[in-house]
């Protein structure tokens, strides 16, 4: 798999409310699939696909321990976002100061 | 259109390695749907349609002079997926500090 779909399946996967929701919650605390299944509108199966969809993005991982398995965070889930949005700011910063000189150059228009 | 709409639709527009490429472009300096078309190996039904969901997703935003339409990027463009990424890392950073602090009371185990 390239990059380029790493990252296809990232923002993917965030383009989902309940996956947006997952996240919201496992931000805050690691969860069992039962208790992030709880207070979901939709079933179980629905809930784990969106899951599996979460940890192929690189957003989230589990462990198994006995029958529970529990979902976290992945420390590093926004690092290759925020590292893309970044350079991209900085270019557009660039581009804007550039327009900005171009604009100053130019002779105001007179009155009469 | 719901505000979790709109971040769907956003999310979604960055799901694409043309449309990330378009931004890419875009970050740097505006383009004509012309010029942003000529290397792409897609035909131009297809360019259009990315630019269109680009530009649904509040990423970019075209101004048509005579004949030319010309795509630039919004000047805030990442705003709202920053916002929301912050707000997630700091929760994250909250958990995990407070995750530590659970760690360091627990006592050591004795070798003996």
């Amino acid at each position: 798999m390239t990059d380029s779909e790493n990252i296809d399946r990232y923002f993917q996967a965030m383009a989902d409310p309940y996956r947006r929701g997952f996240i919201e919650r496992l931000s805050k605390v690691p969860a069992s699939v039962k208790e992030l299944a709880a207070p979901a509108d939709v079933q179980l199966p629905a809930v784990l696909k969106h899951l599996q969809v979460l940890e192929q993005g690189g957003i989230v991982i589990s462990d198994k321990i006995g029958r529970v398995r529990t979902y976290r965070m992945r420390p590093d889930a926004f690092s290759a976002m925020n590292n893309w949005i970044e350079q991209r700011q900085r270019e557009m910063n660039v581009a804007f100061d550039r327009l900005a000189a171009v604009m100053a150059e130019v002779p105001e228009e007179k009155d009469h």
